[in-house]
């Protein structure tokens, strides 16, 4: 399949398509300077009423897919001009690129894969000052990307910079990504998913890459890691960023690593600063790094049961035995630090000593880290660079909420980013399920992302329908965490949809769906002629008895509530009753209720 | 698909099958009198160590499957001996089946469905004294049902005594279900899960329930639920009944409609008092009563998004609304638990007022109820009737742990038995995962058994792969519990697995894995080939620069915990590097970590 060949499928989790189906369409709501943003609206069927049928409101989704783009041409630079305009970046011309940033086996064959062929920018960078977001909320700017996160999120401007400024949310926008609609991450708002693709050594293509890309984000995947660790690491990189409506985030130690051929006691600061600069000039939104994986700290994971399972956290501790010095991630922070700056690329500090199992959970060496990184976190805001933690992992549900209670506190308040966590390690194939559980609860307890977990973790590479699954199961997590926060507005697609399964109007139970497709073809599958669709507790009564008795409930009803309640029940009963007879008088409940 | 025709499947879930695949078995625990208890055991691979291969021992798991059974002979009647040997009970002719009893098909067509044709056995029932377990309990006695259980659940008999004498447990137990293994439901036990069968006017044969009984209790499910409404209702009961090594619970009042053609103002303590003799004869177990329903209750349903979606809740409803009298289960209660108790069925009292939105959840509809069913906890228990009370259904995150808190305060302890809760509702198709995340959650406050919901919940019937899904879902969610309450045993099995997994013992990971097939298909379908299975923490830092440098690390370590640390840091590490080196010297990791 090449990269042409990606075509727009059909939806699937809460993204709208161009065509309509679902009763779904993409709207843009507009906001100040020309800002547009996306929503998935979902229009709705009347209801039926006493005085004849009712509108419904159509129901307005956050809308993650972006405009769409031809690969090879990749997505309109929306966020250029914001950045142009602010007058504190330089064009210039960039690092140049080698093969070996297309790891050994471009060096090996002598010759690049396939290069992006769209529009090519040259880099941008900083003048001076840092550039990042966290720099103009502290000056008290309103940026667009605020403004437009404004509308995304449904609350004041003045919220998204009090908190960005504050450090308690973070807007990951490298001022070489403009093609990203800019989303926010912290505990005030919705709580976010990422999805990880990435190729490895062995499996996957640059243009299946793209594809699981475009399918997370439609999917809904807020952010995308690429986790690429094999061959074609930049040119893949390339792809994906281009075509990303979404921040991407990457773990530089990886292509670092590839570039001393896989030898981490090679790995030196040089090798990582050339590595971070290139992916700072190719837009990279954020970055992971194990800097608080300290030498002393390794000691603390001997008797783990499962030891170091961070993969760079591993190549880490690796380097800092062999070498018997301290991670150059810390010895160079603060260097590190000035590069971001220049380009706006968020940390997200490293959980390099997360448990990998639920009985190495919330042990020294974890927190310990976790204590670092809370040092590192000062360091980086000094620098006016945006900082988010990443969490576990594996942790059994009564040690969850203390991860989120400590990160807070230790990390001043930084957002916080889990993988999962898992609840229990005995169910290799259902992860995403064992970790959904776990990430619900964490970030009903204040967690700000969650990195996705599908049903291949721990078994092998996920595919497309992997992707799928995994980001379902997030989108149900991170839901449940916002009904639990009561954030404004999440409640409004439960009771939506909730309102027409009880009111019967089956399309539109489907088309409000997290996954309209999968909802009706369960339906149609057993149930397709079913009589008996009618509605449960108001027809129940029917014809025969409800309607004429409960004027006698009313007039026991010993308060005004009680009277309102009934004359309510008495209306939507005589509705019913006529729904009722049409539909055969059958009895109608939940497919498994008791 | 004829009944002969259900074949011993492969294992799914986390029972044993009798080829050894797996390298599971099934074994038997001795016990007092006779007794054998069986288990799942898992037969693990040697680790590798310094000084040479180390053993594992087996891992044993809770087995619900049962000893297996041809469908037209039924089980043997293990408690059979245990029954007679009180010698409280007696046989007697008991109730003449009538067409009737096998709905308005069988009356219809003139002709009862396939009778069952294994052992017949004539109902036996208490002489004088309630028969209960609960009545043992009270007396002091450990019966060979608390015997058993004790070996089950690894704790002393008198634990398991003394829960269900204080009603904090249960044991479902009927006099007539002699084929079932004895199991306890109590929060200081194991939790358990019920899982839902049954057919419909439209779908599903007898043998295809039988079928879907066994699938469940392979799949792990603890007790099974018989929610049949359609045709064939008695006949199919029968089946499932001689066939089941686990309790079955039913919904008496879904039968007792039937009986009267499905008209419910028709309903009448008559027919409900015939029905509940019926089933007591066959062997139902335990019975959902929906009691609670008060007239006066229903009005405050009225305002609500969903308002009542409980089928049960909304038959007594209707009745009550119709009759405008109080529920005939309420005013009959004392005379249903002098029936129960001359069986030993178990009250499952019913939430007929459950929340079927997050919108509704833990309103005054659902406590007023839930205060009624403590009522009727204290009544059931003066009858040394053995008591359960159900609880909801959708309920928002932060909203779950006051659901079990309040029962447990308002039911004396009951042992509580939840739908779920659905943590949203807004992903039909996937409320396995909704409400898995909420089972699991309140499984952790102290509810003792979660029912399951399958994928197709909302949406239609569930099929064999539904109730798989659904099982494993839900298996997840239980094992997430008792890890979290820290029952004696649970973390073993996650421990076993991660120090499999930590060892690259890839046989061992799949087989202790709640579904091995499906773990070990992911792993072949990705990584058949990959040569790079080897350690991570340690094998990364392999032979070019770990081990000879560790000796460093140890003397810089500055109190003994560091050195000793250290030297398994050391011996590890010399024994992953030989593995190391063996494998290619790549690097492994978990395949989606950061």
């Amino acid at each position: 399949m090449s990269i042409t060949d990606i075509e727009r499928a059909g939806v699937d989790g809460s993204q709208a398509d161009g065509a309509g189906r679902f009763n779904r369409r993409k709207v843009y709501v507009d906001g100040p300077g020309g800002i547009r943003v996306p929503f998935t609206e979902v229009a709705l069927a009347d209801s039926p009423g006493p005085a004849g049928p009712q509108a419904n409101p159509p129901v307005r989704l956050y809308d993650t897919s972006g405009p769409g783009s031809d690969p090879r041409v990749g997505l309109p630079p929306l966020r250029r001009p914001w950045i142009v305009a602010r007058g504190d970046v330089e064009e210039y011309e960039g690092r140049t690129p080698t093969l070996r940033d297309d790891g050994r086996g471009a060096v090996r064959r002598a010759e690049a894969p396939e290069p992006f062929t769209g529009q090519r920018r040259r880099p941008l960078r900083g003048i001076g000052t840092p550039v990042t977001q966290l720099a103009y909320a502290r000056r008290g700017i309103v940026t667009p990307e605020m403004e437009f996160i404004a509308l995304r999120e449904q609350v004041d401007p003045t919220v998204v910079r009090d908190e960005v400024a504050a450090g308690r949310a973070i807007i990951p926008a490298n001022v070489n990504h403009p093609e990203s609609e800019p989303m926010v991450i912290g505990r005030r708002f919705l709580v976010k998913v990422n999805a990880n693709i990435g190729n490895s050594a062995v499996t996957s293509s640059v243009a299946e890459e793209v594809e699981k890309l475009t399918w997370a984000t439609r999917c809904g995947a807020d952010t995308v890691m690429d986790l690429s660790t094999g061959t074609d690491i930049h040119t893949t990189r390339e792809w994906i960023l281009r075509n990303a409506p979404v921040p991407i985030g990457t773990v530089p130690i990886y292509q670092a690593l590839e570039k001393v051929d896989g030898r981490a006691e090679e790995l030196s600061w040089d090798v990582y600063r050339d590595t971070i600069v290139e992916q700072a000039e190719q837009g990279v939104d954020y970055v992971t790094v194990h800097a608080g994986v300290l030498l002393r700290y390794v000691p603390l994971t001997a008797r783990r049961v499962t030891g170091i399972v961070s993969r760079g956290g591993s190549i880490m501790a690796a380097w800092c035995l062999a070498h018997h010095q301290e991670n150059f991630l810390y010895t160079h922070f603060e260097e590190l630090c000035e590069i971001l700056a220049a380009y706006d690329v968020a940390f997200s500090l490293g959980d390099g000593l997360r448990p990998g199992s639920v009985a190495d959970a919330n042990d020294e060496a974890q927190f310990a880290e976790l204590r670092t990184l809370g040092e590192l976190t000062d360091i980086a805001w000094r620098h006016d660079v945006q900082v988010m933690i990443e969490g576990p992992g594996h942790v059994p549900l009564h040690k969850v909420a203390e991860n989120v209670t400590l990160q807070q506190q230790l990390c001043h308040e930084a957002p916080f980013y889990t993988l999962g966590p898992l609840t229990t390690d005995v169910a290799p194939g259902y992860d995403h399920i064992t970790s959904a559980v776990g990430a619900a609860v964490i970030g009903m307890h204040g967690t700000a992302m969650l990195c996705y977990v599908t049903p291949k973790e721990h078994l092998g590479l996920p595919d497309r329908d992997d992707v799928k699954q995994g980001m379902i199961a997030y989108k149900i997590a991170a839901h449940a965490a916002d009904l639990a926060k009561g954030h404004p507005g999440a409640q409004a697609w439960d009771d939506a949809l909730s309102k027409a399964r009880f009111e019967f109007r089956w399309e539109d139970q489907f088309n409000l769906a997290l996954d309209p497709a999968t909802a009706r073809a369960y339906h149609d599958a057993t149930l397709p002629a079913e009589p008996a669709k009618t509605a449960h507790f108001c027809s129940m009564c029917g014809p025969k008895f409800c309607s004429m008795r409960i004027s006698h409930d009313i007039r026991a009803g010993s308060d005004a509530a009680a009277a309102q309640a009934a004359t309510a029940v008495q209306a939507g009963m005589e509705a019913k009753a006529v729904e009722f007879r049409a539909a055969g008088s059958q009895i109608y409940h939940e497919p498994t209720a008791r």
